[in-house]
């Protein structure tokens, strides 16, 4: 079964020892930016229902935010990666995978290979740096954790691959629902839940507020690239600035760069938006988005069309799901024109079907038997109580690879059916040069 | 996927006009027995949520208990079969199952085929009773119902084919869970609901529960073979009467048959047993039964392990489950004897292992997010509310056999396989005469 591995939240079971109704001990493994964002609301919830939550993560870790005060723990472990390397890393890594012209597969493969390779490098490095200090693991194993959640885009394990880590797995959260995907086959330890970190918006701050309330009956355009790419090249800036210019909606627009000469007066920029807060605002029309995840079920939650511009990792692959639901209109950020994004924005806005499909994907969101946030933290606790979910493990997992293709089975089969072919030849052979030879030599005598 | 159809209940929406929050009209096509003891625990959820229940069945039907009033409605519609004969034939085809040595599968499906095809007569000769009577049919369209919920075992439709109408079902609900099924995939339209009509114990009357106390520390068995099977041949009965008479518990067997000649002190023939308030007690040890998915789910819903003495249908493979999971001893009712099933009674009461493995099902059973019951009634008003769960329904569904195959792809490319190779083939000889043969040609020159 295909896995976007982007989308998966891992849940080990230690052998710690909860005892049903009282407060559990979670180990954290994560990785950065929207992957955190998520992560933390479920870490957020634990805490609140009295768990005790630590979160391994280096010294290097552009996470962890000292000056927020928080209920979780942070067990932060020295590295030679400083925050600078580490964060450097990634964007490289983002911003090639952006701005390359979209080859074919393995051509575009091949340009990122060593980016690619350096950010996983970097990730080993990290990962050396925790399981060998020896102090470290020492401590973490006399805190009897009872389980860990582990992000597996940044894996690190007991020595091991990526494949006998996700193996062992109990529960996999997935981080998608039928709102988003297609319905196909899972299996019985796949929690889809999509869409957890949503809530109802908050008042936007006054000046905010004030701006969108400025656009009338037009509504507005909430446009963002997600927490990784806030800043692009000039003449991208001024393409897409001299399109939002255009449009009788007032934008706001997440953005670090330079101001671009073509920014209309309808148009503002900000370092950072409440995202979710304005997307469920009753004036908000559109959603300009990259398709993370996060933010496209921000605007599902909400019922609020998208214009895609996705740029790397599992983003091309969401926002083609939004545009198959009919709630999307995808455009390639790195050849689109001012007329193309104007023409998108028009579309999504002004054609009915595409705020009645959104609605009907906020619908089927928001009408579950229990809330995806509710169900991770559930599972969390279920595995905690149970010590694990083996009722849940398919057999499968257990297989190699050879037994799972059934090769053994097929080679089996092959030599039995080659052994029979053989002894029936070779008893054909002897019947032939027994009987059939000598009448030959009678004919030819 | 391999699918037990005797465990399926389907969902179809209709083209009603549901709304919202109001409350809804529910069409139901039953089948006799466990399942309409199973699906009537749904029905009644639904009436007490203001929901209108129409069950729509023959004169010939054994469900229907004029005596116990319901808020349910009965549609029934006048049929030439009688109600004696309907059991009559039900009653054959279980007995010949039951009694029947085991052959292998063909062999032993030949012996019951005729039986099979009456049973199926019937159902058609039911069905057609129904779909032709135009008076009937007018009755059902003008009273525009939002759902229909149908069990496929007695399957009936529009002139359609059993696959043309499971296709159409919206969801599908799966009278098992992962307390009893072995994790395997699933389709996301699959709601696996067993043990539904599980609920605590109530208290016994008043001359059983002073039987039960009777039997102080060694606590008791409870026997029953379902709502089918209430009699048996008398060798059998003395067979299974004499081993239950060496126990140490106290028996309560479910048996309307002449009183065997071996039966113990210990053991009480009752017409009719409260199972679920029986297996519910403090006392009971251990549960004698043929399998069926209910009475396991009431073993499984109290903790309490089980002898099985599978008879026909889906219990054989019910109770290897129950074996496979530790929490049943499986014997062959034609074939065992006293000290056969004395020596299985002996090792699931006294080894501890059963006892652990039926409370660690109990315990998987009962943590859940959402309860079985709670889940179906969920999806039936989910299928009201939004017009069907076409977001859950796998494209798979809707193509032919051939393409679910890929035979089409397949075909495509052998052709072109083919049509190569000819051209190749031909191109060679080609090429052979042109330039071999006169070379050949100079050399005989």
């Amino acid at each position: 079964m295909p896995m976007k591995w982007i989308s998966v939240l891992l849940l080990l079971q230690l052998s710690g020892h909860f005892s049903p109704g009282s407060c559990g001990k979670v180990l954290v493994w994560p990785t950065e930016y929207s992957h955190w964002i998520n992560m933390k609301t479920i870490l957020d919830a634990l805490v609140q229902r009295g768990h005790e939550v630590t979160v391994l993560t280096s010294s290097a870790s552009i996470l962890v935010d000292p000056n927020k005060p928080s209920a979780i723990q942070f067990e932060i472990f020295p590295t030679s990666v400083t925050k600078d390397d580490f964060e450097d890393i990634l964007m490289r890594l983002t911003s090639k995978w952006t701005y390359m012209p979209k080859y074919t597969f393995w051509t575009y493969f091949s340009k990122i290979q060593d980016n690619i390779r350096e950010y996983f490098d970097c990730f080993q490095k990290l990962c050396k740096d925790a399981v060998l200090n020896k102090k470290l693991m020492r401590k973490l194993q006399e805190s009897r954790f009872d389980v860990v959640l582990a992000d597996p885009s940044g894996p690190c394990g007991r020595p091991t691959t990526l494949f006998e880590l996700m193996r062992k797995a109990d529960i996999w959260f997935i981080r998608t629902y039928w709102d988003f995907q297609f319905p196909r086959p899972l299996l019985p330890h796949f929690q889809f839940v999509g869409g957890l970190h949503c809530k109802p918006a908050k008042p936007l701050p006054k000046e905010m507020e004030d701006f969108v309330q400025s656009s009338g009956e037009n509504g507005i355009v909430v446009f963002s690239l997600g927490s990784m790419v806030t800043n692009m090249t000039e003449e991208r800036a001024n393409v897409i600035a001299s399109a939002l210019a255009q449009v009788p909606q007032k934008v706001i627009w997440r953005y670090d760069g330079k101001k671009p000469d073509t920014l209309g007066p309808n148009t503002r920029l900000y370092k950072w938006i409440p995202q979710n807060d304005l997307l469920g605002h009753s004036k908000a029309k559109a959603f300009i988005t990259h398709g993370g995840a996060n933010g496209i079920y921000e605007a599902i939650y909400h019922g609020i069309p998208m214009v895609g511009l996705p740029m790397f990792a599992d983003q091309p692959d969401n926002i083609a799901h939004m545009k198959t639901k009919g709630a999307a209109v995808r455009l390639d950020f790195n050849t689109i024109s001012s007329t193309d994004l104007l023409n998108a924005l028009k579309t999504v806005i002004n054609d009915p079907s595409y705020k009645e499909n959104a609605m009907k994907l906020s619908r089927i969101h928001h009408d579950q038997p229990v809330k995806p946030l509710d169900r991770a933290v559930f599972w969390i606790e279920f595995v905690m109580r149970h010590k694990g979910a083996k009722h849940l493990r398919p057999a499968a997992l257990d297989l190699t690879w050879f037994q799972y293709h059934s090769l053994d089975v097929i080679g089996f089969l092959l030599a039995c059916v080659a052994s029979a072919t053989f002894v029936i030849t070779k008893c054909c052979l002897l019947c032939y040069q027994k009987f059939a030879k000598p009448g030959k030599k009678k004919k030819r005598e």
